[in-house]
């Protein structure tokens, strides 16, 4: 049995030393560094990566695969020296998980209105809003519906919603009334009280939620005008149009859990923006101890001469 | 076929027009009278009652029985003057879909460190919560395992949390830790890391959400302090003694939808605590096109000559 490859650790824009102590932890037998030992190291058989050191993969001749610690990939491809060699995205239940609770949470906080009630907390005003829709009027459409898109649709349904998916490519799934590619976007947006964006962020749908996209919104719904809620990339939406939106009336509201900068700058306008909730790119955090065991189990497999599974199509850039 | 029952329609506390335009719609052939022609009028047959005038109904010899307009039935009882008549409580769909969306809200409100949130919001603090506990880690218990009980635990297995369930009588429900009774109302709080109490208001119940219960919740969990969540009834709890328990840190935080005086008076304590979140009784609000049309429905299969579901037990009552 040849021995266990060696695995590159290169993580920049947080504290590596977590995923150092979990790669250890759950393979005590295999060689882990955070730094090759030349330009070409010819022993670095696997790299772990957020947000890789530009560069640092480049010259590696032995490199098998690239794993991200997270869902998405758009931080690997940032490199401009990217080697040919698979891309491979974190898919953890999880994960999953802890989107969908975040979605659900959102969901909720706009439908059973949340920020109303706080506000008039603050008032000590008591006063129940009857309009209050039932779930089965309003319909959620996401936008995205790869496996995190699908885990919210389905929970999401249990609760009740009607909902809507948009995706790239044609998607038949149960309970989702199904739009797909830039011709049935204004169908989908038509229909959808509540937006979900769970997209990769990929050159086709950078800057996506942006005025044009707004502009085609449901203005009258059971909520108010349409609801945004970005828990994807921040990448994919354009932050001075989503402000005027919520102030021209295209928008009832929005929640935003990741932005062009993060942490956002303390001049956005989005932080006090009274319908603007906003949290510091927490929708769903990668935890080591989750995401660390099924990398592992890939590489294991790759080792045993299985095919990765979850590779990046380079392509469509997700 | 004999003519259709009349009804008596006595709601006091809000605006019976609604639920008189209701009836009317949904059963157009049908007499509805919101007094009775005298005290003792023989031509009532069904009562549809809020909060009744006491005494409306203690002299209508041929009342066949009471139909609430919501799922809690103790408004009924506070009429001394209560005829022995069977009181169907309200049983819909739409009832049940809205309570639990407002525990899964509030459930995910807390877990998902909501108040935190928009805490840092308000001063533009950008700070991951990395403590934030995956939903299997968390137990939600339910105390009142009936229709809503059942549903709201049903809802929240679907997002990964772990439910403990609590009833008079022991009740077996797949994926649910059960408890039972007095003797195992402490095993219960012992590992419910959020209490959720949708109990029915009875002598049995009255003020059970008070000091010698917050005494015996769980002290560490992953969220901190247990957190109580009440849409139930006001009188279930003890608002002095949550307001203490919230301070001394037996409670981590509190969310109510009820009160043992509703409006909540501006007086109250609760209005700003930084740890209770106030909804104007607004969980699970009844709405008449969704609750009349089973109450009909019930009448109609009762003149038909079959059973009323849903009977009150006057014993235990609920």
């Amino acid at each position: 049995m040849p021995q266990p490859g060696k695995i590159l650790l290169s993580v920049t824009g947080f504290d590596p030393a977590v995923w150092l102590a979990a790669l250890q932890k759950h393979a005590p037998d295999r060689e882990i560094v955070t730094e090759p030992a030349s330009a070409d190291d010819p022993t670095i058989r696997y790299a772990v990566v957020w947000k890789q050191r530009p560069g640092v993969l480049s010259g590696l001749p032995n490199l098998a695969a690239i794993f991200s610690v997270g869902a998405g990939v758009d931080h690997v491809f940032q490199d401009p020296d990217l080697p040919e060699v698979p891309i491979v995205r974190s898919v953890a239940d999880d994960l999953t998980e802890r989107m969908s609770e975040y979605v659900v949470w959102q969901v909720l906080d706009h439908h059973r209105k949340g920020p109303r009630y706080r506000r008039q907390q603050a008032e000590r005003v008591w006063n129940e809003d009857r309009m209050q829709p039932a779930a089965r009027d309003v319909t959620v459409g996401i936008m995205g519906m790869g496996i995190l898109g699908r885990d919210a649709a389905e929970k999401l349904k249990a609760l009740g919603f009607r909902i809507a998916g948009w995706s790239r490519r044609p998607q038949a799934i149960g309970g989702v009334e199904g739009f797909a590619g830039d011709a049935q976007l204004d169908g989908f947006l038509a229909i959808s009280d509540i937006v979900v964006c769970l997209l990769p962020l990929t050159p086709a749908t950078r800057g996506i939620l942006s005025k044009p996209l707004f502009a085609r919104m449901k203005r009258r719904g059971p909520l108010g005008p349409a609801i945004l809620i970005n828990a994807g990339r921040g990448g994919l939406q354009n932050e001075a149009d989503i402000v005027a939106a919520l102030d021209n009336g295209w928008l009832g509201a929005a929640t935003l859990d990741v932005f062009n900068q993060e942490p956002l700058p303390a001049t956005s306008p989005l932080w006090n923006h009274p319908r603007v909730m906003i949290t510091p790119h927490a929708a769903a955090t990668s935890m080591p101890d989750a995401l660390v065991p099924p990398i592992l189990a890939q590489i294991e497999a790759f080792e045993r001469g299985e095919e990765l599974r979850n590779v990046v199509d380079r392509q469509a850039g997700y």
